[in-house]
């Protein structure tokens, strides 16, 4: 039996897009002589709706868009599995698998497990599956009896061990499922026990694309019943992973054949204590033999991949294609600059530097040789006038005035205004260069570097900024972000001389405090604990709290941590800190 | 029995301050020798914590809290009702209600049905409550058998007619209900009709107070068997409503004596049928004689208290006094500077008057005498400076410049620029003046005048400003407002001979189609079978999705409608726009 998992990359609400996805990987898998191909959940709406699934002509749409998908179906060979929302008779709406064949809708499968937490909140939309779904492909020797789930389900034990009694002998999972730094070695591995527990094959199949904040990195695979990967697909691409299934019989019989082989090591046991000891030898030789052969991606390039996806996809599932940013000659505009010209080409990527008395002639210099070095548009927008004539004003209006953080702020502030004058004019999206650091503490202007249309390292550590740097020039083999970038003190040139470690604690210290308190969870008296002062400890957490309402104004940025501050991180203004 | 309502304003995370009220309540309750004494859910914790209740620290900082609480009931006579968040030992938390007297905690109570629509979120954080909940309470003829239910549970008929048949005298329901226009006499008539079911009382205790985008309205009451409203507390403020209950025996033979006089009218039917025909009589006269003897708060008065609570609790909630606004001549800066000087005092609210060119001096004048008929304090910045100068080079940097929408915004950001630095360096929260149908269409410039720390008006559509603006004067009984700002066509000023209409339908038209389509949730067919023109429902419509980039940034503000622009729309950016 051969399967084909068509990862593609579908847009919510376009229903003509993604049908014509669906039709052009099905002619696809047709032509590969395929029995059966595979669509990611929801591939027909898109992933994620969100309140769009609560609206009749939505869903009405999708109908119309499954109905158009059953009617072509009669000029292919394969049956299809699809993903999409259904309104049933009783007003629920499930999330739902669909097996389709020759123009029949031949079963659907809703999904039981629905994920509410993180980025999700499926109990708003969805009713719970609760019956399951078996499909028989093939003759003779060939058949091959097949189960279905929808993402989620395949984490709880349940539904996976229901097919296993089933006796299926592929399990297909469906899958909408965003993208985390390291989250895809645990699924890798998750799936490949779940594999070996039910002694069948998973087809794991994903979306891949950019969806607002969320972006789905594709990477479908196929597992063994012993847990061995046999193929994954593209990771951050559309792609169609064909894989032959052996049939049932021949696994099952090799499978005996080991059992057997090594049950002979165990002499004068009966053949019920046998069969015990030889399952537990196949689990512990699936997880050696199964999917460690994987090699996991390095962590700056699949960061790097992920963001550029999550840009372009931004501006392209929108109709736009050019950017516009700040470019500060500092490390945080340096890597957001990389990061729009590798998404939307140099050519679509304008760079204005804008100097105040602050800044130092190395920061122009800098600057200007990385949109060199890039190929990037660069103009220089003297922001020193501006700055002048609002400080002149405010000198007069406030008798006691001295210089302070308003008169910093007013800097980054004239810079919005030139970036978004800009924007209004030539189609410019504004890209913000705030990063996760900065925007946990609050280190940023509300209107002003935080300023944009979308902020593609919203999601990323200062840290890991800097690791993204220096992995970029290794990629490229070339020094395009200048060394004295990565190297020098970082700093906002709002005042003279300053520094962030003015303000914050070196950012290593500060990232990992962050790390323990949002991405672990951690209570602070456990991250003192683990060696930091308890007077830092509260500092951090006192400034990541006061900075809500800054955050709660933000442009949105790709996710890629396990809790960044777009959808999964949801703390409120008004509250007092409980340490 | 005499029960007492304890109608409190928590703090989200202020352990310190909800104890100190719930002490200082009780207290209250027991010098009014009441048996007992209840408080609204989750008031331990404050409402919502939202992920805050993932947190350790947290919940222990409650669980410490409620141990303070039932030591300190030692101290008192009534029996404690209270609501809070707790972690049980399994790992799962539960939205608690606690029963506490004379030093122990006697039982809890778990809620059954977590809400998951509109603005709540509860499957994130709760499980689900399975077991009911009875007290008995005084002795003798006074015994009374109390049960408990938490807000939603209310509205699932199940659980109150499982206290129906356990026959309780008294159902509790504790509740953090958000206000919206119109949903105090739907709740009244509702738990009215469900009393009347269950022949029993029931006190139904609400949370008040702003907490974010959320207020809370109070009018906690008590509804007799009959469905009568016995007494209600006061509206957005803090009450202590005393009720005595009639005991279960005079009650009962009160309604049995009614039966018997009225089931005489039947003669020549057997005992069971009367009993039948007479319920049902029992229940008619209930909705006659019972609610509609409340008189609603007016529309506009009850927006308008609503508005003012959730400022005045953003601002002393989080310990700030003084609120900035720009001050236009229009009728949106108008309402918001009467809010501001209604919930914080005039004395702390500072109006600037910043002008270009565009201004007229009407507005000014308008500006001005509103100021002074409110007593706030009143500046002029100058505007056309700054925007001199931006325009100046800017027409360098364009060769083939000309006004347009980037010139109208740059006078909106130089306005936020100005405001902004007042409140850097004078600590004002910054009040956005943008409204609701201006927010719904993109009418409004990001980082201008949607910039700013809270929104007052920004759930109020612009035809409900205009009628709060009339109300408002009717109300002070002179023309605060002046009527010129209330009769004027409205305009952004932001070039020559602008109005609102040369861009938007009539905002009586537009209003129309975005409350069909935002809180009625119907279908764009549907709403131009209403008689609205298809080509302009259809405008409407991308226009209100296309905004939705900007929406995501704005700041929040008082949610009074069924669907505000904070928790309750959760729309993609990027998308396909489905009609």
């Amino acid at each position: 039996m051969r399967i084909a998992l068509a990862q593609v990359n579908p847009k919510v609400g376009d229903f003509d897009r993604n049908l014509s996805l669906v039709r052009e990987y099905s002619e696809k898998a047709h032509l590969e002589e395929a029995d059966l191909v595979i669509f990611p959940e929801l591939v027909l709406s898109g992933y994620l709706p969100e309140d769009w699934l609560l609206r009749e002509e939505f869903l009405k749409g999708v109908d119309e868009t499954l109905k158009r998908l059953v009617e072509f179906s009669k000029e292919i060979d394969p049956v299809l599995v699809v993903g999409y929302p259904k309104l049933t008779e009783g007003g629920i709406v499930y999330n739902t698998l669909g097996v389709i064949h020759k123009g029949k809708l031949l079963g659907e499968y809703y999904k039981h497990y629905l994920p509410n937490y993180g980025v999700f909140d499926e109990y708003r939309y969805f009713g719970r599956g609760e019956h399951l779904l078996t499909l028989e492909v093939g003759r003779g020797e060939n058949r091959t009896k097949v189960g279905f789930l929808i993402c989620e389900d395949i984490w709880h034990p349940t539904l996976a061990r229901d097919y296993a009694l089933l006796e299926v002998h592929l399990l297909v999972s469906i899958n909408a499922s965003p993208y985390e730094v390291g989250k895809f070695e645990k699924k890798l591995k998750f799936v490949s026990a779940r594999s070996t527990d039910g002694l069948y094959y998973t087809a794991y199949v994903n979306l891949v694309g950019g969806q607002d904040s969320l972006v789905f990195d594709g990477r479908s695979f196929v597992v063994s019943p012993q847990g061995q990967l046999v193929k994954v697909a593209k990771a951050f691409e559309e792609d169609l992973l064909i894989v032959d299934i052996e049939p049932q019989n021949t696994v099952r019989s090799r499978l005996r054949d080991q059992r057997v082989k090594e049950a002979t090591i165990c002499e004068g046991v009966s053949e019920e204590v046998i069969n015990l000891s030889v399952e537990k030898e196949l689990n512990t030789s699936s997880e050696r033999n199964g999917i460690f052969t994987y090699t996991p991606m390095e962590f700056e390039e699949e960061i790097f991949k992920a963001l550029v996806l999550g840009i372009r996809d931004y501006f392209s599932k929108q109709g736009f294609k050019r950017a516009i940013l700040g470019l500060s000659g500092g490390i945080d505009s340096a890597l957001t600059a990389v990061l729009a010209s590798e998404a939307l080409g140099a050519e679509n990527v304008l760079a204005l530097y804008m100097p105040t008395v602050f800044n130092s002639t190395e920061s122009y210099e800098d600057a200007k040789r990385l949109a060199e070095n890039l190929g990037i548009n660069f103009r220089v927008v003297e922001v020193e006038p501006f700055f002048e004539r609002f400080e002149e004003t405010f000198k007069n209006l406030f008798p006691d005035w001295r210089f302070d953080v308003a008169d910093e702020n007013i800097q980054a502030r004239i810079r919005a205004n030139i970036l978004f004058y800009f924007s209004n004019k030539g189609g410019y999206i504004v890209l913000s260069t705030s990063n996760k650091s900065e925007s946990a503490v609050g280190y940023t202007t509300i209107y002003g570097d935080m300023a944009g249309g979308f902020a593609p390292i919203k999601d990323v550590y200062k840290t890991w900024v800097y690791r993204l740097a220096r992995w970029y020039n290794r990629y490229r083999g070339r020094e395009v972000i200048p060394q004295r970038i990565i190297e020098k003190p970082p700093s906002a040139e709002l005042r003279p001389n300053q520094t962030d470690q003015d303000t914050l604690p070196p950012y290593e210290v500060l990232d990992q405090i962050l790390q323990l308190y949002i991405e672990e969870n951690l209570p602070p008296s456990e991250i003192v604990k683990r060696g930091f002062e308890p007077q830092l400890v509260e500092r951090v957490i006192k400034l990541l709290h006061r900075a809500e309402y800054k955050r709660k104004q933000a442009p949105i940025g790709v996710k890629i941590t396990k809790v960044s501050f777009d959808r999964d991180w949801r703390i409120p203004i008004v509250k007092r800190i409980v340490f």
